[in-house]
């Protein structure tokens, strides 16, 4: 829907290509690494999601005329010019399906072409996948402690501009049942929600007129906001008059919504209510700054909440405005690369590699991914890349490689699946990673190691570098 | 360049429309008010912004073919959904000019229209008015502190999805200089900027290899990022070498980038490295998780940063996801509305309202904006909305009005500003407003009160209310 022609990208990533362009270096194949140093959220795990947005990007990526017109203006060279005039993304993408759990600092996916192609799309590809991680990744911890209730996204007023689109997809891969976002929902297929504002209550003489109206044009989908004026004392009993007035024409009240005060003790005192007055099959909704932390406060204190509204903290991953994923060259013409830091966390990962996940005799994730090279056949212990003592031996024979070809030079290459598939993918996934992964307070830390060959090849690269001195300050 | 057709919103938007259309109530008028309730960064102030795309998009705003699709898909009523497909807004809206600096509770604009096309605008109003306004301000903090240092957003790949395409034009608003993003570049004639990544370096055999080759690609603009191996030991020496090689050939190095370790010491290191070897031209640049407070730090540090760098901050306003605005329903079919709420903060104002700025004898803001009736003159008091003895007469006679007409019945009634002039009036009104209320440590309140004539009124309704009682828990 947002029309991404291919100037939406870092400027830089256009100069680095005339600079590649001009010193003739366009077909130097590389390979890319994305991936991210810290799990959003404090939490213990992240879900990959953005992957078919992407991938429809790349396939369409295209300078149009008006992008055209502007590199002119910025006075780029007219040859590169007419090379991005007909420029096609023709690289190759590894991936795990949408959906997954990933953990920080290895691959998450990788990227194979030439250095322009590859290093042209580094910014959409970044704000597709860092976005839509980062939503699905908290819409999933508040689905971990609303078990089986209702979550609606309410977000789109407090969204991030058009972030709200993107938002209100991967909402529902991390486990969200609808949306209150109508375009969201008209162009993903997801199911479309909403209720009433107090707006509509205040433009008629009384709240009872209100009900009356809303009920006669949504009788079977009617959902009552009973904190205009009072709760209590004038939204309930007029929403159990309206209901029983709906009974005699056989329709059936399907709910009413809080939107204020303390949400536990009202949905309380409503469900008594609604309950003496037989209205037991009328359900409460409730919305007004939720996150995963008052849902699950909700869920403690056993309030008769059936669905959740949920606004800003979904549609923003408040309070992470976002994943630091970062894309970063593995291997540029043959050679594998590295780049260096003080912090040697943000050391990377040198060449084209795999990364396979350990599973126990459960079926559950033994908490642990191993990167190794692209051809061993499956690592059989794990490195931590610094600390020898934190090796270990992988004592599990069933590994599963992560990393699957999803777009061929430049084409997809797979039968993507439904977002519903997806959804259910990430649920399944989810269930497989032991409890211990998902407490939302000092979670355990899922392991990432590297194999034996790829330290090898590490280990020499830095060698290569030591010729500078650690700079002391 | 977001394409918003009009399902770009909440679905009750669409179900209320259809319930005032079969009530027959289509034609009754209603007034909104857009305001929010708290300034974002516990500051003392937000600047507004987004008016500009607002008013465009209300415009355009249209129901398309799988708009109408979807909605029939829905079940919607027949007549309701003809009348979609020939809907266009026809509302009129008062708004202060893009860049005025706005406070909570008061008024920021407010719409007139039918009920239906009052309530289908509300979603896309608060999502374009909420974000860039977040944004604008975000970014004017940076350029308090920056003072008249380069300020350049690099944020576009930690955006949230395409509102990074709103950010990099709402940050211009509230003070920068240029941005990273192309393609609003492109579309808003934003000045671009950019510099090279590490994976260039990366890319080519040796550090000096590629300086050398990205110079040779953008002489008139090159800038070299120098920590990819070791600042102070290979990329500064190296950038120098590239520097002189330059001047043989009549050209001149713009500046080298730092993106990691204590930008302030090697900052200054890297300045007498340079200066030492003649290249005191050479400008410094620094980027890697910029704030606010990190460039307050710097500066006070007097590290010689020429320009900053800003990546997540400036785009997401992080710490906050979203300004909290909403929209309420002032007046429905002439009659003044209103909603109550347990916490009084939340009880809203009635009827059409107009706003006043007091400003004293030196030409600055004196620290009030007072809301009145459209009708009034201008105010001579102010209320407190609910506690008397903070009431007070404004000592001043200068009071300017702060909303007028910019679209009348669907159609942009004023000549809208350029981006620049609309930065620069974002400047002179923060110049206008004294230095305690730009305070990042708790700010001077800047006082919104209400007149006479709104205090009555609005008294008289919540009596009208009066017969609910309080709900004791």
């Amino acid at each position: 829907m947002f029309e991404f022609s291919a100037t939406y990208t870092d400027h830089y990533e256009l100069t680095m290509g005339q600079a590649y362009f001009l010193a003739g270096q366009k077909d130097v194949l590389a390979v890319f690494d994305y991936f991210f140093r810290k799990n959003p959220f404090e939490g213990g795990y992240a879900i990959f999601a953005g992957l078919l947005d992407l991938l429809a990007v790349l396939e369409a990526f295209r300078f149009d005329k008006e992008d055209l017109r502007f590199l002119k203006e910025q006075s780029f060279d007219p040859d590169y010019l007419t090379y991005l005039e007909n420029f096609r993304f023709k690289g190759t993408v590894y991936s795990p399906p949408e959906g997954d759990l990933v953990f920080p600092t290895r691959p998450v996916l990788r990227v194979e072409g030439n250095l322009i192609e590859t290093q042209l799309i580094e910014t959409v590809l970044l704000n597709i996948l860092n976005f839509q991680s980062l939503i699905a990744t908290k819409a999933s911890r508040m689905r971990l402690v609303a078990k089986d209730h209702m979550l609606i996204d309410f977000g789109l007023r407090r969204a991030q501009g058009p972030g709200g689109y993107y938002a209100s997809r991967a909402a529902v891969i991390g486990g969200f049942d609808a949306t209150s976002n109508a375009r969201a929902a008209r162009d993903y297929n997801l199911q479309p929600s909403g209720t009433m504002a107090h707006s509509y209550i205040e433009s008629y003489e009384s709240e009872i007129d209100a009900f009356r109206s809303f009920a006669a044009a949504r009788p079977n989908d009617c959902v009552l906001l009973v904190d205009t004026y009072n709760t209590l004392y004038s939204g309930v009993p007029n929403a159990i008059i309206v209901a029983k007035e709906m009974e005699r024409k056989g329709q059936r009240l399907k709910g009413i919504r809080l939107d204020s005060g303390d949400l536990s003790y009202l949905a309380q005192k409503c469900r008594a209510m609604l309950d003496e007055a037989g209205l037991s099959y009328v359900r409460i909704a409730a919305s007004n700054q939720l996150d995963e932390y008052v849902i699950r406060s909700l869920m403690d204190q056993g309030a008769p909440i059936d669905a959740f509204g949920v606004g800003t903290s979904v549609v923003t991953g408040q309070p992470d405005a976002a994943l630091d994923g970062v894309y970063k060259l593995a291997k540029a013409g043959g050679h594998p690369v590295i780049k260096l830091s003080e912090n040697i966390s943000k050391i990377t990962l040198p060449d084209k590699k795999q990364v396979w996940r350990a599973i126990d005799n459960e079926g559950l994730f033994l908490g642990a991914d191993v990167v190794g090279l692209e051809d061993e056949t499956g690592p059989v212990e794990m490195h931590h890349p610094f600390f020898p003592h934190q090796s270990c031996v992988i004592k599990t024979k069933e590994t599963e490689p992560l990393l699957h070809p999803v777009m061929v030079r430049g084409k997809i290459v797979y039968d993507p699946p439904s977002l519903p598939q997806t959804a259910q993918y990430a649920r399944e996934r989810l269930k497989m990673l032991p409890a211990a992964y998902k407490r939302f307070e000092n979670p355990h830390i899922y392991k990432v190691g590297i194999s034996s060959m790829l330290k090898t090849l590490r280990d020499r690269l830095i060698d290569q570098h030591k010729k500078y001195p650690t700079q002391l300050y």
